[in-house]
């Protein structure tokens, strides 16, 4: 998907949300239990109440992972039910030495080799160029590469400072000699509100993937208020909050009130940004 | 495993070596291709040759991911055909928030999970200590967290001055205050033979996992020069130099002859340093 086209489904649905797919078996309705594949009947339940108020879809492939084959096979699963419509992120972190990361690239993106082909993958930067670079090579994918996340441990590395700038800072710059504002996005987390003035600054023009608002605790109006740009240059992630909604049988109606309480809030922001035209 | 028992193991031995098991369709031998499942067939074949030279084997999760459901199954079938007394290492270089970090922890370290219990996981610091700490509540499991890397692009953020440390080395220091060395290691490439010194100079005691010998091209001698320390501390890998050594019929054959110049080697090293007898 391109950035356009990005935009023209943010307009379209009156939304810039992201749903967070982190679906994990000790969390999802009991009743669900029944089921051959309780996960892969969740999140089909969960996009079926959600995809007119979202434009993004957001499985983090831990959650995946930690069931081994049968984890792996929910991911495709899932990946293959989200509609083609809809900007679908893998949310890996991933990252190794050039022809190392080239093997993940074809994970994420090659449905060919691995029967997925995701719009976007999240990548740590740690390793630098050689580790970033061979994801960029397949037309109309991104990069969303780490920045400033929401987790407390972010200020470890990330706020350290290196000469004038702080850490990501200093990756905010750097990746921008590797690829442009088309192919390359940040995750920056909502927890971070102030900071978002500070990202800008140097990231204008891009998307920025923005964890953290719900149950880690950032301000929807805070971010927006520093972050968003002409074409809204944001995709608000929620997770738990939203497909954690209820544990009963109703799980996926009040996934939905809650998914439409931020597009609610989203489409007032879109119209007081000029963005979108009153209904 | 215990850090004692590695020790014990490379003692055994006379051998640091670990054999990275990287393998992918287009490179293994094409007479392996006419198997139900080629690449496990090779993995087989390698370990069966090498199991008495290397004390560790360590396949790197995006050879497998790329396959899909069937790479999954070949690295869960692989991690089980790796001897119980041999060190292994699963080279995800994962790292998330807490809550997701502990979901890739049970991914890599609960076989009730996943069918998969690995010695360790590879794992990034750029998401600080949270990202981190959740693989620590395995006992006898260990985190090998990313330091210095060997690949081009290190340079951009791992050399980087912050204050009178570089990067690098911040991430030596301030993970010290998650773990000790009895459950940490760290990744140090061996291009950046020198830098070594400057390793241990902050982490004495520790292991280093050393890639980039051979194919990469750094130096055996050089690494341990600077990097021995009194129970050993080094596990250096070779990939593509042991496991790509023929792609003929003779593929194990001339692994294990690439292994035994390596073991051979590293015999005369722990020899000279002490660490064991001679015969």
């Amino acid at each position: 998907m391109t950035k356009q086209q990005l935009f023209e489904q943010i307009q379209k649905k009156r939304s810039f949300l992201c749903v967070g797919l982190d679906s994990s078996l000790d969390k999802i309705p009991k009743h669900l239990l029944k089921y051959e594949n309780p996960i892969l009947e969740f999140n089909k339940q969960i996009i079926d109440a959600t995809k007119d108020l979202c434009v993004a879809y957001k499985p983090n492939t831990a959650f995946y992972e930690c069931y081994g084959k049968k984890g792996w096979e929910t991911l495709i699963e899932t990946w293959k039910y989200i509609p083609q419509d809809i900007f679908s992120i893998a949310d890996a972190k991933r990252g190794d030495i050039g022809n190392t990361s080239a093997m993940y690239a074809e994970t994420f993106f090659n449905a060919a080799s691995s029967e997925m082909s995701f719009d976007s993958v999240t990548v740590a930067p740690y390793m630098g160029s050689d580790s970033v670079t061979p994801f960029l090579t397949f037309k109309d994918k991104w990069v969303i590469l780490l920045a400033l996340t929401s987790n407390a441990g972010h200020a470890d590395f990330q706020l350290q400072e290196i000469g004038e700038d702080k850490l990501f800072e200093k990756v905010l710059k750097t990746s921008q000699t590797w690829a442009t504002d088309e192919q390359m996005m940040y995750v920056v987390g909502a927890t971070r509100g102030a900071a978002f003035g500070d990202v800008r600054k140097l990231a204008p023009d891009h998307f920025l993937l923005v964890p953290g608002v719900g149950a880690q605790g950032g301000d929807l109006n805070e971010v927006c208020k520093y972050g968003l740009n002409s074409q809204c240059g944001l995709l608000i992630n929620s997770s738990r909050g939203i497909i954690y909604a209820s544990q009963g049988e109703d799980f996926a109606e009040k996934a939905r009130e809650e998914a439409l309480k931020l597009q609610k809030e989203m489409e007032q922001i879109l119209i007081a940004a000029e963005l979108i035209n009153h209904r």
